[in-house]
């Protein structure tokens, strides 16, 4: 699907220059930002309640098909030509590196914070899979927010960072038996950020029942999802002559 | 898992002929049901909601543990002995024998429904995967509550039945990719029968954005996931190095 020459980047900060003649909200010399988004068709049902990224017609910041016809090209060119539509403020206070994994990762894992009340509903207890690029802004999010975090990670390494760096509360190490035991049934709310290939049902152990399982990373290849876990809030084993 | 000697049978239909000294909701002569449940803790949150089914010391109507320690037996036994909290009431305008599935098919398919307000909400347009035991109760419940109903099935030779027989609006060949197609982003809900192995990708495809999946499907290996249509409301292709 890459269309060469191709010019990644789509977390995009920088300074404006130029300005269209239509444009009102910005000007020269504004600190600005550019997601994933370069255009869209601006007239269904998504494009019209904010969420272009449903419509049909999306095009992104790099690889994509600008309206004019053009391939855009993304956050490593030296500039770059955005609709106003698809462009954001970034406030003084906030360093322009900092801003820029927001506008993809940042707005991934803070849309279902908001979808799912989590945001003006604190106290609850939330999970993170993966403490990744996704990861690690969910549960700064999360504490913000005021909820109690647990990561979920293959990597025993990452605790320390997450507890001491990030503020998370808990840690399970999703390969330690005994952790995944202790968290059975204890989580509202979990934010799967890996886009390894993994199987959800140990994961899904870790929900009270009616608990929320978002999927956010991006997988390639199918996620393993066994039905059990999802009918009897734990997993059961069947035996046939099969197995 | 299974206790030898064993009789089978979940979907329990009878005369009551006779009752404890303290059951009072009952008497010898009426027509009774029992489904999946024969005993749970009574104590908990799930036991003290109506939702005894995820109570940790659910026992099953067979080859489960009863409160006095006798393995239970089922409903191919001639006789049966249960706990009046699981019995429920047969009214007399309904035969036994199309009373008994609604013990647990039908209650397998109702509760989806309910949870998501969809007996009180008509019209929406609900999609049925799989018309077996479970699916040919959906599609009378989904036409029964007012909805649009389609199925999705990969036996076109079903598709008189649905329509004629149970009333289903549409029928769509799972294997057909111009029905498949002309479905996508059509349906508001989603209940999937099915407990053959199967992907979920071509389904999540079939729903709205934000429509709901429901999966009843007991699969006794793990359903196929693929993240891209949740995260995009629809399938993209990722091109890799490996594929």
């Amino acid at each position: 699907m890459t269309m060469y020459p191709i010019v990644p980047g789509h977390e995009i900060t920088g300074i404006i220059t130029k300005v269209g003649k239509k444009v009102e909200n910005f000007k020269v010399g504004d600190r600005a930002g550019i997601g994933c988004l370069a255009a869209s068709c601006l007239e269904c049902d998504f494009c019209k309640s904010s969420q272009e990224n449903y419509c049909d017609q999306l095009q992104f910041t790099y690889n994509g098909i600008f309206w004019d016809g053009s391939i855009t090209y993304g956050g490593y060119s030296k500039m770059i030509v955005a609709d106003y539509r698809y462009v954001v403020h970034v406030p003084e206070s906030l360093p322009m590196d900092a801003a820029a994994p927001l506008l993809c990762a940042g707005v991934t894992v803070f849309t279902p914070l908001k979808n799912h009340n989590l945001i003006e509903s604190p106290k609850k207890n939330i999970g993170v899979v993966g403490l990744g690029g996704l990861g690690h802004v969910a549960v700064k999010f999360g504490k913000a927010f005021g909820h109690h975090v647990t990561v979920i990670s293959t990597s025993p390494s990452k605790e320390k960072e997450a507890r001491d760096r990030l503020g998370a509360d808990d840690f399970i190490v999703s390969s330690n038996p005994k952790q995944m035991e202790m968290g059975k049934r204890t989580l509202d709310f979990i934010l799967d950020t890996v886009s390894a290939d993994h199987s959800l049902g140990p994961i899904l152990e870790l929900l009270k029942v009616n608990g929320t399982l978002v999927i956010v990373g991006a997988s390639s290849k199918p996620l393993e999802l066994p039905s059990f876990p999802l009918i009897f809030g734990k997993i059961m084993r069947l035996s046939s002559p099969q197995t």
